[in-house]
C-alpha cells in the first residue's frame, strides 16, 4: 500500500487510517510528500488554534475543557499536543497526557502527541504537516497545545489562525512575559486559575501592556491602508476602527473547574470572523504558506545535498587534511558549493 | 578594516580585539568565514569542557569555581555561557551572570554569554565558532556552560572534549535524567550541593546506572578493537581494560562553598590524558570536525539557495496558485530542486 492511497481514507470516521497517515508524515516514510501534496487542495476548512504559555499555566486542562465545550456545540475537534521533549524534564507531563486521554473516548475528538525529536525538518514542521492531515480529514477545530518551553513554542504558535496565551497569577512570569515579545503573537489572553489571588492584578497588567501594543497594531493597520499617521510617538491611544482591528481580550478562567470556557470559545469565533472579514485571515494564511514552502524546499534541498551529491564524500576525503590544519571546513564548503553550482553531480 | 585583519590580533592580551572578532562571528558579518578559515590551522590547543545539567543544579557557580581553580594552577580560562533564551524565562538568570562577572576582573579570564536567537546556522554552531576564536587566542581551558534546558544542551555538550553533568539531590530529576540518554554524553558526574540530604543516595544511583553504561562502553571499545564478545547480554560486568576505557567518576561537590573543586579539575585532566593516549581524543575531534563541516556546508548552501537562485521568486510567483489549491508546496519544491540540478541559475 502506498502512502497516497491513504488520501481518500482521511475522514473523521476513520481514526485508524488517520493515525497511520500521521505516522507516515511524522516519520517521513516513503511517499509522505505525495500524501501531503495530494491533500493540499482540501485544506483551509479547519480553524487552527494555538494554545501556549509558561509551564504550569494549566494549558493541558484548558485545552481539554475547550475541546469538551466545542463538542457541546456540535463541533469536531483534534488536539495536537506538542512537546519538544527536554532531555531533563522528559516525561514529567505524563499525568496530564493520561487525564486528557479521557476525552478520546468521544469519536468526535482526535488526540495526538507530537514529540519526535530530530524529525526531518524539525518538530514545528512535522506538526504543521500533521495539522494539514487533520484539516483534510474534516475536523472543525484543531487545538495545538505546546507543552515545552522555548523558541519552539513561538514556532508552533506561528502556525495557528488564532493564538491563545495562557498565564497564571503568582507565577512571577507576568511582567517578564509581557516584556519578552511573546505577547506579540497572542490574539487572546487567558488568565487561568483565576480563583487565586492576583488574577485581577495580572489581568490589569496585561491590559496596560496591551494599550501600547494596540497602539502599534493600530499604526500597522493604518499604514497598511495607506492612512498617514499624525503621531509616530510611543503610545497612540486605540481608536475603534470599524472592526478592522482586533483588540486582544484578556479573559479570566478556571479551567480545572470548567469556568470561563465558553467566553474563550466565543472570543475565538469573533476573532476568526473579524479576521475573515478584514482579509487578515487570508493574508496570514498566505504568509504561512510561503514560509511553509520555504521549509519544504529546504528539506528537499537538504535531502538532495546529502544523499545525491558528492558533498559527503568530498568532506570525507578531506577529513585528515582538515584535522592536520591544511584545509579548513570553510574551504571545503566552498568547494562543495562550487560543485553544486555546476549541477551537483558526483 | 576587514574581518580577517583580526586574525593576528587574536591573543590573550587583546581582549577588545577578541570581543570584536566574536561579534563578527556571532552576527555573521562580512568576512566572518574568512576569519574562521584563517585560524583553522591554529586550533586544537585548548581543552574544551562542557558543563551541563538541569536548571538549578548550580552550573554557573560551579563554572565560576572551576575557573578560579584553573587560574590558581596558572591556566588561562575562557567561559562561554550559552543560553538558548526561552521566551518565557528569558532574563531569570541575570543574577548568576552578574555574580560571574566578578572573575572577569582577572585578565586571565575571558567571559562571554551567547544568546543569539536565530543566529545564522543556530546557537550551537555560533558557539562552536566562538570557541574556535578562543582556542586560537590561546586560552588553556574553555568552559562551555549551558544555561537553558533542552536539546540545545545536548548540542552544546557534543562540542566539548570532556562533558561534566551536574546534578543535585532532592531535585527529583535524578532517575529521570539517568533514563533520558543524557548520561551517555557525560564523561564526569558532579553531585553538587552535596551538603544536602540525599547526595550520597544520588551518587549511588548514578553509579548503579553507570554499571550498565560502562558495560555498553566496554562492549563498544572491544568491538572497536575487533575483539569478539562472548556475551551479548544486557549487563556485562566492567573489566578494567589497561586504561583504554574511561570510567566516568561521580564526584561530590558544594560549589557555593568552594568544596570539591580540585578533584573535578584533576579528573578532567585525567580524562584528557586517557583520551589522548587511547586515541579517543583525536577520533572525537575528527568526528566533530566532519559534523561541523556538514553544518558549514548547510549554511553556505542555504545562503546560496535563498540569495542567489530563483527559489524565492519561484515561490512568490506561485503563492496565489498555492492559496487556491491549484499547486502544492511540495510541487513547487520539486520545481525548485529541478532548477538547482541544472545549476540553480535564475
Amino acid at each position: 500500500m502506498t502512502a497516497d492511497s491513504l488520501i481518500p481514507e482521511l475522514r473523521l470516521d476513520r481514526p485508524a487510517s488517520l493515525a497511520r497517515a500521521i505516522s507516515v508524515v511524522e516519520n517521513a516514510r516513503p511517499g509522505f510528500e505525495a500524501l501531503l501534496s495530494g491533500i493540499h487542495g482540501r485544506l483551509g476548512r479547519a480553524q487552527r488554534i494555538g494554545i501556549t504559555g509558561p509551564p504550569g499555566a494549566g494549558k493541558s486542562t484548558l485545552t481539554h475543557e475547550l475541546a469538551s465545550a466545542c463538542r457541546a456545540r456540535g463541533l469536531t475537534v483534534a488536539i495536537v499536543a506538542v512537546d519538544p521533549t527536554s532531555p531533563f524534564t522528559g516525561g514529567a507531563l505524563l499525568g496530564d497526557r493520561i487525564r486528557m486521554e479521557a476525552v478520546a473516548l468521544d469519536p468526535g475528538v482526535f488526540i495526538r502527541s507530537m514529540a519526535t525529536r530530530g524529525s526531518l525538518g524539525g518538530l514545528a514542521m512535522a506538526t504543521r504537516e500533521v495539522c494539514d492531515l487533520l484539516d483534510a480529514a474534516g475536523f472543525d477545530r484543531i487545538l495545538i497545545e505546546t507543552v515545552g518551553v522555548g523558541q519552539s513554542e513561538l514556532d508552533v504558535a506561528g502556525m495557528a489562525d488564532s493564538t491563545v496565551l495562557v498565564m497564571v497569577p503568582e507565577s512571577g512570569d507576568g511582567i517578564q512575559t509581557l516584556k519578552s515579545g511573546v505577547m506579540e503573537i497572542a490574539d487572546l489572553f487567558v488568565v487561568n486559575k483565576a480563583d487565586r489571588p492576583g488574577a485581577d492584578k495580572l489581568q490589569h497588567e496585561i491590559e496596560v501592556a496591551l494599550g501600547l501594543r494596540k497602539g502599534n497594531a493600530f499604526r500597522r493597520i493604518k499604514a497598511h491602508h495607506g492612512v498617514s499617521l499624525k503621531k509616530a510617538g510611543a503610545a497612540i491611544p486605540v481608536e475603534p476602527d470599524g472592526g478592522s482591528a482586533w483588540d486582544p481580550p484578556v479573559l479570566l478562567a478556571s479551567a480545572s473547574q470548567g469556568e470561563g470556557i465558553a467566553p474563550i470559545l466565543d472570543a475565538l469565533d469573533r476573532h476568526f470572523g473579524v479576521m475573515t472579514d478584514s482579509g487578515e485571515l487570508a493574508e496570514r494564511r498566505r504568509r504561512r504558506l510561503v514560509r511553509r514552502t520555504r521549509e519544504v524546499v529546504n528539506r528537499a534541498v537538504d535531502r538532495w545535498l546529502w544523499r545525491e551529491t558528492a558533498a559527503e564524500s568530498m568532506i570525507g576525503a578531506q577529513a585528515m587534511d582538515m584535522m592536520a590544519g591544511r584545509v579548513s571546513p570553510y574551504e571545503v564548503a566552498a568547494q562543495v558549493l562550487a560543485r553544486l553550482k555546476e549541477g551537483g553531480t558526483a
